[in-house]
C-alpha cells in the first residue's frame, strides 16, 4: 500500500513536471544543494517540512541552491536530528528572464523595501542595489540594525524566489552612494525615473536602446518617497542615464519600482 | 507684512498651477464643492488642517470633488466650529486617463485589497469591483463588517487620488459573483489573467482589442490567492472574454493585479 502510494506520487511529481507544474510541488531553498545525491535539511526548513507541511519519509520535494536548476527530492528521515534526503533527478529551469534588469532603489521607509524586492524578484529582477538617496528619509547607514535589515531583504528574496519559482537567486547589495552606483553601472544602459520629466516617455527610452539593453542588460534608478534631487538627475545624465517620466499621476515610489521593472520585463517578451 | 506674505504665496500657487506641479500644495477631497463661492471643512480634514499642517486664514490649499476639476481654496476662519473656505479659481485636472479600465479582483486576503486599490488608483483605474471567486479564501458576506471594509477601501481609494493627483474618484463596488460581473461587463472587451494560459500572451491581446479597448475600455480580471477554477474561466470565456499569461514567473494575486493594469496604461500611451 506504501509502494503503490509512492508510486502514485512519483508518476504525480513526473505528470507535473512534464506539464511545467513543479511549482505545485514545495519549493525549497537548499544553498548546499548538488555536491552530493544526499542532502541535508536544518532550521527553519526542516521545521516546515515537518511540523507544516507534516511531510514523511518517500514523499518528494523539489530543492533549489541559486544555480538555475530544479532538484526533485526524496525525503529519506532524521539522522541526528537533521532531515535527510536523496536527489532523485534535476532538470533546468527556465522561468528565468533571458534580460537583466538591475533595480536602483532610492532607500524607502518601513516595509516600502520589502515590498519592492518581493514584487520585483517575481518580476524577475537580476539584481536590487539600495541607494543613498539625497531626499531619502531611512538613512541606513545610521542604523545598527543596517546587517539585520540586508538580512531581512536577502530572505524576501529568496521567500519570493520559492513563491515566484524562480531558481537563480538575485542579489540584494549594501546600501550605496550613487557614485558607487554609478562606477558599478559603468558604460551598461541606465534610465532614472525622474517625475519632473515630462518631454520623454519611458518607452522611448527602451526602445531607443533596445539592442543595448538586450545585449548589456539595464539599470534602472527609482527615487525615494521624496524622488530624486536635480543634483542627483545631472550627476546620472553625466554618468550616461537617461531620464524618463512615468505620465502625469505621481506614482508613490514603490508604484513606479513594480511598474518599471514590470514594463520593461514586457517590453522585452520577458512576461510570456 | 501680511499682505506681502499672502501675495508670495498667490504668487507661488499660480507659478505651480502654470507649472502643473498643483500638487505639491496640499490636496483635499470635498464632497460638496462647486456649489457656491464658500464652502466648509469637516472632521478629519478639518483636524488635518488645523492640526497637523496648521495651516492658517489667508493661506491657501487646493480641492477637489471628483468631478474632474481642481479649485484653489483660501481658507477663511473658523464660523461654529467649522473651517470655512472661499474658491478662488479653478482649473481643469488633466491627470485623468483617458482610457476606462475595470479592474476585476478575485478577494484576497489581509490587507491586499488595499495594496491592490491604492496602486490600481495611483495608475489611473477606473473601477474596482471586488469578485467572489471560487478560491478567494475570504468570504466577504459572511463578515459582519464587510460593510466596513467597503467604506475603508473608498478611503483608500481617496487618499491615491489625494496623492496620485487625480480628480475623478474611481468607484469600488460592493463584492460580486461572476455571473454579475459579466452582466455588467456586458458587450465590453474583457481579458482573463489565467496563470494555467501559456500560449497567448497579454500583449497579443491587447493589441487584438486595440479599437475596441480605446472606445468601450477593458475589465481585466484577476484570479484571488488560489487562482481562477477551470469553470470560471470557461464561464468567462463563454461571455466573450480573453485570457492571457504574465509569463513562467507565478506572480502574486497583488503583483498581477498592479502590473496587469499598469502593463495597459503603458501599452495604451497613458504613462506618457
Amino acid at each position: 500500500m506504501d509502494w503503490c502510494d509512492n508510486q502514485k506520487r512519483l508518476i504525480l511529481v513526473m505528470v507535473l513536471m512534464v506539464r511545467e507544474e513543479v511549482l505545485w510541488v514545495h519549493r525549497f531553498f537548499i544553498p548546499e544543494l548538488g555536491s552530493g545525491p544526499i542532502i541535508e535539511i536544518t532550521g527553519d526548513q526542516q521545521k516546515h517540512i515537518e511540523k507544516v507541511l507534516r511531510l514523511k519519509a518517500g514523499e518528494r520535494i523539489i530543492g533549489f541552491d541559486g544555480s538555475g536548476r530544479d532538484y526533485v527530492i526524496i525525503l529519506q528521515g532524521l539522522l541526528k536530528n537533521r532531515l535527510q534526503g536523496e536527489i532523485e533527478s534535476w532538470h533546468r529551469n527556465d522561468r528565468e528572464p533571458t534580460l537583466e534588469v538591475h533595480l536602483v532603489q532610492g532607500l524607502a521607509k518601513g516595509d516600502k523595501m520589502d515590498t519592492i524586492i518581493q514584487k520585483t524578484v517575481e518580476l524577475g529582477v537580476k539584481s536590487v542595489y539600495p541607494l543613498k538617496s539625497r531626499y531619502s528619509v531611512v538613512r541606513l547607514e545610521e542604523e545598527t540594525r543596517s546587517d539585520n535589515k540586508i538580512k531581512r531583504w536577502q530572505k524576501t528574496v529568496i521567500e519570493a524566489c520559492k513563491q515566484s519559482g524562480r531558481s537563480i537567486i538575485p542579489s540584494v547589495h549594501p546600501a550605496l552612494d550613487l557614485d558607487q552606483i554609478l562606477a558599478i553601472k559603468a558604460r551598461r544602459p541606465g534610465i532614472m525615473l525622474y517625475e519632473k520629466e515630462r518631454t520623454s516617455s519611458f518607452r522611448d527610452k527602451l526602445q531607443g536602446k533596445k539592442d543595448e539593453i538586450l545585449e548589456q542588460g539595464v539599470f534602472l534608478l527609482i527615487g525615494p518617497e521624496g524622488g530624486f534631487s536635480r543634483e542627483e538627475m545631472e550627476q546620472a545624465r553625466k554618468a550616461g542615464i537617461e531620464t524618463a517620466g512615468l505620465g502625469p499621476r505621481i506614482l508613490r515610489t514603490e508604484t513606479a519600482a513594480i511598474i518599471a521593472v514590470g514594463i520593461t520585463m514586457y517590453e522585452f517578451d520577458q512576461l510570456v
